[in-house]
């Protein structure tokens, strides 16, 4: 059964069907109509944020599964709402994939979707579909911020900069799996936990300057918080890495702290502190998430690194999930 | 020059460069963090529709410029906030692409849609750049609209069916600008006008019942608008169509009717009023537009159509543009 089977009026009724019910308390119109009505509370800002997914650029069908790759969509983008502290209210879920797209592949991505989505609260309210030639997956995802309250991109001189969890999993996850994937094997890809309770929690610290997730790699990503004319000199040893990782990276032929620090897809929040604001325990108490204190931030630019760290797209670094 | 030749980062700040000083006062924080915040009026809700434009299904790099391109998609995404009645506050733009997209039509699409954005004062406020086979653009309009007053699809027995401006047009300029392309020559199509001032009033009158834009055909959007159980007989003399329309479809080989019903892409507002509400002067006036009355909603399911009309993605109507 493939989506020419159906026509779009089908699957779009098979969307609908599936999205029911998960229709939370802050859509006045969900999924159906010209367009998805969103309420706020009073004094609430509107936070938006959109990510896309493609096909043999961010997953694979013969290795990943449909579902993990709907999961992981959602998950990726509403790490960018944990990111600014927002509440999630909603997203819109584009589609543009070959008419001879097998219906299995369009379900298991729709399942995938709307399991993230009922994990979050983050119903489904509209979308789009169009037939294309290769798949890809266009999300948008809505939230909600009090007025003033978003974390943006902001650290000073003298502020603690600190992360949330650990990072370089998500890279030595992928290397295993490609790994897996070339001997002919299974290979699931962890699912990201977007840390949007963390991010409710950092806007209402006072003395929180700014916010990030940790999405291209800890040093580009560090780079963002920074801004220019800032660095945080960061001391290897204080890294926060999985269980037994260095001994994993080097059984994947990957540099640990290089991983660690340019693996890129932690969704981990980085975030910068002002001076007499609280320290790694009280955050992560805060938080209820495990917080490491990554360093100080110091005026000027960083020391050169060695190797151009972080993913771009369009020629940058060497191909990659 | 290609987008490779310059990365993601580069083009990614050659967007922000574009999009600054279109920020309005509805902009809380612009393109360039994490997400994106917009501001509300007290009392109002926010509306969020999602469109996607493909190579080879949606326009084609060897006939549209790569301006019309972006235009057009910026212009059909707003249709959705008209149909609301919702006012616009901002986009998000994703744009997926080769590494080999020469930069030239990179930036046509930029200016394209900043024009159109500037023009309807729904500023650029982020978006996604990925790598890709083949070029889509992947829109996501937001909108405010007065708490409850937001337009749905809705109609009752009893109510008149009106539709703004003129049908047709747009795919008598489509099957035009076909034959020219096949022909060499250059075909420029024009750019629809969302019908947002007529969609804000439209929302200010009580007796308007519902509301779509036509971006189907005349006669699938009219479904969407009815609803099942409910249909509107519609006089074929009645259709608004543009001056010398008949004559022009012969010419190009189209049935009048049929364009005008089926042909889609008109971006005009289509909506039922209640019986007791204003006739086509006065809401012409009200709307500051050409309204046409089309008919009376009945009870009971519409005749069968001679042939299945509108676009489908999918698998539907043959391949349209």
């Amino acid at each position: 059964m493939k989506l020419q089977d159906l026509g779009e009026a089908a699957l779009i009724a098979r969307i609908e069907r599936a999205a029911r019910g998960g229709q939370g308390p802050g859509v006045a119109l969900g999924i159906g109509d010209d367009a998805a009505v969103l309420r706020l509370r009073a004094g609430e800002e509107c936070v938006v944020s959109s990510d896309v997914r493609v096909e043999d650029v961010h997953f694979r069908w013969r290795t990943d599964s449909p579902r993990g790759v709907g999961r992981t969509a959602l998950a990726a983008a509403l790490s960018d709402l944990a990111a600014m502290g927002a509440r999630p209210l909603g997203f819109t879920w584009s589609l543009a994939a070959p008419a001879s797209l097998a219906l299995a592949r369009f379900d298991g991505l729709l399942r995938g979707l709307l399991f993230e989505a009922r994990r979050h609260a983050c119903p489904l309210v509209g979308g789009n579909l169009s037939r294309a030639r290769e798949t890809s997956l266009s999300l948008t995802v809505l939230g909600a911020a009090r007025r003033g309250q978003a974390l943006r991109r902001e650290a000073r001189a003298g502020d603690r900069v600190f992360v949330t969890g650990r990072l370089g999993g998500s890279a030595l996850a992928r290397a295993r799996a490609e790994r897996r994937g070339r001997a002919g094997g299974g290979a699931r890809l962890p699912v990201p936990e977007p840390r949007l309770r963390a991010g409710l929690a950092l806007a209402r610290i006072a003395a929180v300057r700014g916010c990030v997730d940790v999405s291209d790699g800890l040093e580009v990503d560090l780079g963002h918080l920074l801004g220019p004319g800032l660095h945080c000199p960061l001391d290897p040893a204080r890294l926060p890495t999985p269980r037994g990782f260095a001994a994993a990276c080097r059984r994947e032929g990957l540099d640990p702290l290089e991983t660690a620090l340019r693996g890129g897809e932690d969704y981990e929040l980085l975030f910068a502190v002002a001076p007499r604001g609280p320290g790694a325990a009280a955050l992560s108490r805060r938080l209820a998430v495990a917080v490491t204190e990554l360093g100080r931030v110091r005026r000027g630019a960083p020391a050169p690194a060695p190797a151009r760290g972080g993913w771009q797209h369009f020629g940058g670094a060497g191909p990659r999930r």
